[in-house]
């Protein structure tokens, strides 16, 4: 085993995480601190070049052969541009020539859902798959696409937005400013959205009639998100489990159809949303299975993602170790 | 130049098509004959011999390299088995073996969809470009992806059956045996199904109100074609107008989800029903800008395939170029 080792960066809205793993993906030292993107970005960039520094110390002289950093929003990856990333308040920032100078280390970019995509492809639940699809469902849904090992980029390195797919073409507006996305059917948003709508109508019964969550919200829809609607569908409240079941085959509707389209050998689902486990695995895999052409669905798995809140820093040490040679 | 030739075929439900060409994609001679089906596997396989060995004189001695076979439906390319191809009666049949024994040649198979799909990529509308999204139009949709230069195969070979996104779950029932696929909503067969529909609806009005539709089938909306519905759009009949206006504004929508997800360079579409020309690309268009993110939409050209009925069978010439060395 080389002693190459990497830094691992996901620069997220609220936190920016960081690792030091070694080449298999043995994380040797965390770290963690928030964004403050609210301080904007020269303030934000000088955070992680701190946590960077927390992360070279703990290396040791000489040992760490390269920086990966996954961002939010549309980048230019080859420039290493961040284009737009709204929860970060960044634009055209040259975020790779910015850490390379600072360092002296090689710096890949990459988009936090792919580097997502990536780390469960090399050191998680898609292990030894080369064709797999990978879905994040929190309060938005977000996608990367690996075929024979390699990342679908596009054109502009743009690819991979599942959560926009359309799937109701006059259904209810999405933040994009669209209609029936996916995001606006079965994202954490879309079933407190939802969850609220049906509460507001049902309106306050008798005791032992009404919903679990007015109990579960203290009487006010308005706290509503997607996490109590599933302990209340947990508990088997007939109000919560009819919105997940609604949500859930839109999100399996969407998923035969990525199937159809590109024939995964393996599908992973991350984010808050997937944490429901059996109550959105069940339902997306019955509706994916009446979408999708059944060869194609026969022994496919869709499974949890297995890394958790490090499936980002993972992946972008798995990017930094494949782009960046660990010789000198 | 090397003097290298090779031998593409498609074989289709009503015909055989062959070509000998160069790698460079000239044409030096074109065969085509019926495929007669119904006579059964065996005869069909003698016919394709038949074809090969008419396009083999042509050559010359010892200058073909190799033949590119393409057919509809699923197939094991890597064992060079076609598993199903009910247009052909076909079952399980080791296609490239019996072809290989026959001409002592190496024989590529490939899905019919993907061969016009690379022909496009190589030597049609899509030359230069090594993203792209090829959609044929006609009786059915179909289509084939190619990224970085490279078709998707998926895990059994099945990638791309674009025809099957399922885009309104509760739509028309599909061939495939499932509602609201983009086939059903969208293909020659969906929109004279949609057109005769609103023709009986309508019923005989008085002349000079009806739609030319009554008067281009004669008085028998059974005798109707999409051709037909074109025809009459063409005439600024109000009917097929809007027949149209709404098929192709599902498969715009169809068309941004496929941008979003892969973000191609170029999108070609093919297929009788693209013959439409502006008819089907403006609406087409315009739906899939109002899906897709517009810097993915920015300088997208989406254009009607160059290669007409060529395209499988110079596909298929492309494809064994690249995948048999010409040395020898």
């Amino acid at each position: 085993m080389s002693a190459a080792k990497y830094i691992g960066i996901d620069l997220g809205g609220t936190k920016i995480a960081g690792i030091l793993a070694d080449a298999g993906g043995t994380v040797l030292c965390r770290e963690q601190i928030p964004t403050r993107a609210e301080e904007g970005q020269e303030k934000v960039i000088t955070r992680v070049f701190g946590l960077i520094r927390t992360l070279l110390v703990a290396a040791g002289t000489g040992e760490v052969k390269g920086i990966g950093l996954c961002t939010p929003g549309p980048s230019d990856l080859k420039a290493g541009v961040v284009i737009e990333a709204p929860n970060l308040k960044w634009k055209d920032l040259p975020v790779v020539a910015l850490l390379e100078e600072e360092f002296n280390l090689p710096v890949v970019l990459e988009n936090d859902a792919n580097a997502a995509a990536y780390g469960e492809y090399i050191y998680g639940a898609a292990k030894g798959r080369k064709d797999l699809i990978y879905l994040t469902v929190s309060t938005g849904i977000g996608g990367g696409i690996i075929v024979d090992g390699k990342i679908v980029y596009g054109r502009d390195y743009s690819a991979g937005e599942a959560g926009h797919m359309v799937i109701l073409p006059d259904g209810p507006p999405c933040s994009c400013g669209r209609r029936g996305c996916i995001e606006a059917l079965a994202s954490g948003s879309a079933i407190a959205r939802e969850a609220k709508a049906l509460l507001m109508k049902e309106g306050q019964r008798a005791p032992g009639q009404a919903s679990l969550l007015w109990e579960i919200t203290g009487g006010d829809p308005e706290r509503l998100t997607a996490k109590e609607v599933g302990e209340a569908a947990a508990q088997g409240d007939p109000l919560a489990l009819s919105v997940l079941e609604k949500a859930f085959r839109y999100l399996g509707i969407a998923l035969g159809n990525l199937v159809n389209l590109l024939n995964p050998e393996i599908i992973v689902i991350g984010g808050g949303v997937a944490a429901m486990g059996p109550l959105l695995f069940r339902p997306v895999v019955r509706a994916m299975e009446t979408t999708a052409f059944a060869h194609m669905c026969r022994d496919l798995p869709v499974v949890p993602a297995l890394l958790g809140a490090e499936a980002g820093t993972k992946g972008m040490v798995a990017l930094a170790c494949r782009k960046i040679p660990a010789g000198g």
